[in-house]
């Protein structure tokens, strides 16, 4: 059953995508309160906040759920204000990407349990917010020892009602899988973007030779700087942990190369592709089937369509799809992953019969 | 002027896509060999080659231009045997992704230029090879001191002939660029892979919870052994400097994590959104007016067309396009990329018309 209040403290782009999705799961009445008024009154026009309130002590009175979608850095304080604010039977959460701090401001407290929808965060606004960001996206929960489990519970249902999947984890653990799967990503992109871009060898500028590799590895490099600074700065204890760990990988790396040990390399590339493969299963029904297609394509509108309507006429699925651009004048290179030979040899045969040359090659 | 008699030795997939491209623009015979009689037969069937010969020294015999196709380990030898056994007036290249142990192999033979097409490299064998996979690529090429200047003019221009873009460059300094911008990507890739994966953190498997950012991140990762660990065993001093410059740089994030350095992060995070926006500058005309719109759609077939059509309709030309896959029974995200607010405000009308939610938010 949806709490019948909701209450939001941060009506940004994920507050008010929470709202709307309690909203489409049954609750009535949504309040809402963000220090910036120009957030609030984008949240009422998006139809996300029905009770746009002057403080949060306003915001969060009554309601049965109160969701605090602050910045990381103004969430400790925004999550205390909410308890000191919020009533005795309400249930107070978070969406903050890290958690042991939030928590350790909760601890005690059996109103409150941590939370953290994963769904990207380089948007802002609720002008298009949607619930439907949530859908299928894991959604970490922290449940503490003084937390209690009816409002666990309640919570866990209310996050399945979005679409997401809920996860219980302890708070540092968390932080210490976040680390290494979002914030060292995040940490080697920019890492290497400084190193390939500050480059000049011979006169070449590096970048300006980039292929599909550095562009892959480095489209989540520069990302918001007001969000990720914050971020890197709330989890910084399991980031050093993880990049301490990633200098240790590369020394190893660096003693294979060294001594032209052959053996390390197969063996340390073919573990890569067995985590790749793991990967890949949480998302494809039989990773070992895919096929990747590459195909030339001039920039043009409608190229896309001819490409993908020919397969989808042949009842052909898409399994992933990616257009890079070389440039405006000589157009991109599409990627498309079908799964399994037969389909390949279909969706090759399709395109081929447009005038496209296709090059198929396995996956894995 | 093509050359009117080309010998490719090594009839893969690049081998075959440069002897398409070679009769594309006016070469009457193709010679082929390969080590593998498969690979010449696939070669001729793909009617690459004309004349398959039983032995370099047969396939290079007569040659204008002999084209040097074997993969990284086997190539300076096979350098060697062909400026043996080709004619006094040939032009010799090859298409190896390291340069300085095969340029050091032809040291004083006037009739050799390295060469390098970016193009990818995961593909094999000739069976759906194609010119196309030239189009607009860079490729490299290694004039020496003792090469002859009219053979450089000629390769050059078959190069541009073939649709890419020849870029030449002394051969350490090739090694060096592709090291940064193509093997440390790559070595990244699996270091991180590798560090995710063998991670259970509190009983939850790293990877299962994978955001966006890794995937994107490990793309590359766990690519073709066979290919790969000679590259980086041929490549391994550049690939040593890069590993240890990117160390350095870890050291140095780490330091301003530790002491909560704020304003470096602001820095560091400003300056790798300059090099992508840079990078991004090559393919796109305007990228700091790039939209990104992010989509929920279904998993079945036609979905991509009922899109992508919608768009070509309107005229709205898509920059970049990536479907990722949450799982089969959740669908995916699609990420389209387009030029200007404007066509951004009309994609999204046309979108959440045919009922999907979408939000936008700036590339840059």
């Amino acid at each position: 059953m949806a709490p019948g209040r909701v209450a939001v403290v941060g009506t940004g782009l994920i507050g008010a995508a929470v709202a709307l999705g309690a909203k489409r799961a049954g609750t009535t009445t949504v309040s809402g309160w963000d220090p910036d008024p120009e957030a609030l009154g984008a949240a009422v026009a998006r139809g996300a906040v029905d009770e746009p309130a002057a403080t949060l002590a306003d915001a969060v009175r009554g309601a049965d759920l109160v969701v605090v979608a602050a910045p990381v850095a103004a969430l400790p304080q925004q999550v205390r204000d909410t308890l000191a604010a919020a009533g005795d039977e309400a249930v107070v959460t978070d969406v903050g990407s890290t958690k042991a701090a939030v928590c350790e401001e909760a601890r005690g407290d059996a109103r409150f349990v941590g939370g953290h929808p994963v769904c990207g965060s380089e948007a802002r606004g609720a002008a298009h917010a949607s619930p439907e960001i949530f859908d299928g996206a894991t959604w970490f929960l922290t449940p503490l020892a003084a937390t209690d489990p009816r409002r666990y519970a309640a919570l866990h249902a209310f996050v399945t009602s979005l679409g997401a999947l809920p996860v219980a984890v302890e708070p540092e653990a968390h932080d210490r899988i976040v680390a290494l799967t979002s914030h060292l990503p995040h940490a080697l992109a920019n890492l290497l973007l400084n190193q390939a871009g500050a480059a000049t060898i011979d006169g070449h500028d590096a970048v300006a030779a980039a292929g599909g590799s550095l562009r892959d590895m480095t489209r989540v490099g520069g990302a918001n700087p007001r969000i990720w600074v914050d971020i890197f700065l709330a989890n910084r204890e399991p980031v050093l942990g993880a990049l301490a760990e990633h200098r240790r990988r590369i020394e190893q790396l660096e003693r294979a190369l060294a001594s032209g040990d052959g053996g390390f390399l197969a063996r340390w590339i073919a573990e890569a592709a067995g985590h790749r493969r793991r990967m890949l299963a949480e998302a494809h029904r039989d990773p070992g089937a895919l096929q990747r297609l590459r195909v030339h394509v001039p920039d043009r509108p409608g190229v896309l369509a001819g490409v993908t309507q020919a397969l989808g006429a042949a009842r052909i699925n898409i399994e992933e799809f990616d257009l890079q651009h070389f440039s405006p004048e000589r157009g991109g290179v599409l990627t498309i992953m079908v799964s399994g030979e037969e389909q390949a040899a279909r969706a090759c045969e399709l395109l081929e019969a447009q005038g496209y040359s296709v090059v198929v090659s396995s996956v894995l």
